[in-house]
């Protein structure tokens, strides 16, 4: 995969509306077929021949996969918090369009929300939305999350 | 893993209330690293060592891994669906517990609402609780998300 350049952000720079972009990973059949039988073995993400006869039409990575995958893009994307991105839950994760082998992944960050973190003095909580494309600029998942950040 | 008794379930079955209960899954140090150096490539998901320094005092796993195992445990669970479970979307993700290695984790289904699609004549969509627990029955993570099913 490729790599943007990487600098850790402030807290104080976090600012609504600011968008990080990240690198590009590709999926591959063996990745969705392996990945599948060890967290979501049904047919559609198993085997080519199977998944033909399925809604999809053809093998298709689970969307734990694509959750997984865009998780990689954003900590290895520009959005570089000090402490690590711990994340406190997701608000909204959608899968708009399948993904399929061959297809070239990105993301992007953005800031929707910042507070200050009321249990845990020293700390922000910031909500951010991250849009998964695919090469052809197809959304293939929409997440909305809550990460804590060191102030 | 343990596995329970499987059979499919039809639409007019799933009952608001109705709850389905999963096998077990371990997790193990490895797999912890395996699924982080892939996916979620932060310290404490990573080295035990670096892990203790951070605010997880040891090694975690990915809240991508406790999805993504639970996920398993759901397309294995008595949870059985005719066309297979194929999501929809997630309302709302919750870690409220950390997962260790050397965990036990199980997880149980609850249908919290039905109805017939808009869109896919002949389809339903099911809005499920996933909780899952570990082997002292802490909650590692609440789950509400929307499964399109056959009717």
């Amino acid at each position: 995969m490729s790599k943007p350049t990487i600098r850790t952000i402030r807290y104080d720079e976090l600012v609504v509306g600011h968008r990080y972009g990240a690198g590009t990973i590709a999926v591959t059949a063996e990745e969705i077929k392996s990945f599948a039988a060890r967290y979501d073995p049904q047919p559609f993400h198993l085997d080519e021949v199977a998944a033909q006869q399925s809604v999809f039409g053809g093998l298709v990575a689970s969307g734990w996969l694509t959750a997984a995958l865009t998780m990689r893009l954003m900590v290895t994307s520009e959005f570089q918090l000090g402490g690590g991105a711990i994340g406190l839950g997701v608000d909204s994760l959608r899968w708009p369009q399948p993904v399929r082998p061959g297809d070239e992944l990105t993301a992007t960050v953005e800031i929707v929300g910042r507070r200050a973190s009321e249990s845990k003095p020293g700390f922000g909580i910031v909500k951010i939305r991250t849009t998964t494309t695919n090469q052809r600029d197809e959304v293939v998942q929409v997440m909305v999350s809550n990460i804590l950040v060191r102030k």
